[in-house]
């Protein structure tokens, strides 16, 4: 199937119009014809190959919102005309011990990523949401709640479900204190769904300006990570931090105001991260983790609640050629607090 | 009550001799007669102000084991002739959230350590158990099982709860499986206790020639550290690494070894810990954590268990006066792997 969409041919090349060829429907596949895709950091870093394992041409997009056009003669879940979401997987092996416990994200065998990944049957390439239709076995697909904002729900399929995940890991809701660090795409979906799941949210900050938005998106509390006097009032107090930070930082400043047993979890940072003091950790048992996106379960648990909840992502929609122009306002972080492409523009930026 | 004891004068006096006065007993106290001393490697830092915090003059000593002399009128757990040990701590605040929930060592207002602590109520030094005789609420007081060698259960009070808190406290037991890394005083006590326990047990080690050791303590595996085939064969298994080395050190090599959702716990080291990538804590959801000796109740628990299994410390007994070349040994990791003091022999090398 003759596909558009946008890709990146090279590291330094802008993005631009690239027809592709899609996998003919297997008897699970659902295909999908794509509405809102987000604009995820990890499109940028895989565009531009910051990670060093980009194959290009890369068709990014990972955070997509449609509806369904066609479905496979197995397919039992999806009929033409729903809505669907797809996330950052579309397969994984299906049978490890993660994959049985619904954690396809830490599959041992890897999971197949939505764009940058190889299909599991073909080995061809694997191209994402940047595009006019997907094609993904119904099993990594998610159903849409009724009602919801579409622009808004696709970055919970990415920005959404990589925070929920740790939320309910470590069993977070009502009585619970959460902190966040980092209010852009990652920390404005924790402070929302932290705030959602009932816990007292306060955002880490180092710069000032940002309080009435952050209360606007649930959060309880600021505060200003520079200053020591806020820091110590704030002293043993956190079950869970979710630290969304992007690049290279000291979390030794926020591990004091975990309580006993408390975990700072990065979600947003691949990378060697400074020294920690251990005297925190082993005179409070707290503990430094990590957490990836999440599961086919969660993430529909996750879309399940926002919808019950009225939680979407606030975006800032873009066409599809205004993507370049995103991709460098993003390193910017000037973006509240998502690009979500409108795919009605495709064709149109295609010309 | 004059007592007669082992204490450091300065950071860099040897220990000697030094009469000293302990409180009278209050009516929920238990006076001990020590029989034998476990020499921990805090002892050393802790006479030589290695933490910065020492006050002189210091009798160390944590791992006490003895005999009760006498009881306070409220006392009703023990009685005079009972076996008795007491650990690293002989108080705290007894009301806060960590103390009501058994953690007593987590004491939002700080434990009493046994030694180079104040006492809550008249705010004296404390002092430790290189002495006589030690004074402390029978709330702080443990049980010794009957029959238990003495001389090696002394060390039980410190290494071996600092060993067992962890594996108790993230779930070890069969079909677990562990591994520790280094192997000294603490780590030859979490080997014991982890085969205890019926978990599978893992050795990582640098330096070759301690595998017959290893696996007559308890070990089912030794594994070079520094051996890249060998660490890579072990790749995603461990539930928990008990990482017991007391200096900085790289453990990026072993967050590889971890499982999903598996833990490396510090207990040995305090400081600043080389960068750790965060790659394999995301794409594996692993932690490091910490871990602080352990509560009493927790600690009575593991004295039962080791009574229970004929589990003690392999120690080497010295006499009082043979302390600073004990620690000077310490320093060369020259035991095997436990020095214990048999105090009996203090009034003698008074002389």
């Amino acid at each position: 199937m003759k596909v558009l969409g946008y890709a990146a041919k090279t590291p330094t090349a802008p993005l631009a119009p690239f027809t592709f060829d899609r996998r003919e429907p297997r008897p699970d596949d659902v295909v999908i014809e794509i509405l809102y895709c987000g604009v995820c950091h990890s499109d940028l870093h895989q565009a531009r190959n910051d990670w060093g394992f980009s194959e290009y041409p890369i068709v990014p997009g990972h955070e997509v919102i449609g509806r369904v056009v066609s479905v496979g003669d197995s397919v039992t879940k999806f009929k033409a005309g729903d809505l669907a979401g797809i996330g950052c997987m579309v397969d994984s092996c299906r049978e490890c011990n993660p994959c049985q416990q619904g954690l396809e994200q830490y599959c041992e065998e890897g999971n197949v990523q939505t764009y940058n990944g190889h299909d599991r049957h073909d080995h061809q390439p694997t191209y994402g949401g940047y595009s006019q239709t997907i094609i993904a076995s119904e099993a990594f697909v998610l159903h849409i709640p009724q009602g919801i904002d579409l622009k808004g729900a696709a970055p919970l399929l990415c920005a959404g479900i990589t925070t929920w995940s740790p939320l309910r890991h470590w069993n977070i809701g009502k009585g619970s204190k959460v902190a966040v660090v980092g209010l852009g795409g990652l920390g404005h979906m924790a402070i929302k769904l932290a705030h959602g799941l009932g816990a007292e949210v306060t955002l880490f900050t180092r710069s000032p300006g940002k309080e009435a938005d952050a209360r606007r998106l649930g959060a309880d509390h600021i505060v200003y990570s520079t200053d020591a006097d806020q820091m110590q009032s704030v002293a043993n107090q956190f079950d869970l931090i979710i630290d969304t930070v992007p690049y290279v930082h000291d979390i030794n400043p926020y591990m004091s105001t975990l309580t006993l047993d408390g975990t700072l979890v990065f979600v947003g940072f691949l990378g060697d991260n400074p020294p920690v003091s251990t005297l925190p950790l082993i005179l409070g048992r707290k503990s430094v983790a990590g957490s990836c996106i999440g599961g086919i379960a969660e993430t529909q648990e996750m879309l399940d609640f926002c919808g019950e909840h009225g939680i979407t992502a606030d975006v800032e929609v873009i066409k599809m050629d205004e993507i370049n122009d995103a991709f460098e306002r993003m390193l910017k972080s000037d973006v509240k607090y998502r690009f979500v492409i409108d795919m009605s523009t495709l064709s149109a930026s295609a010309k």
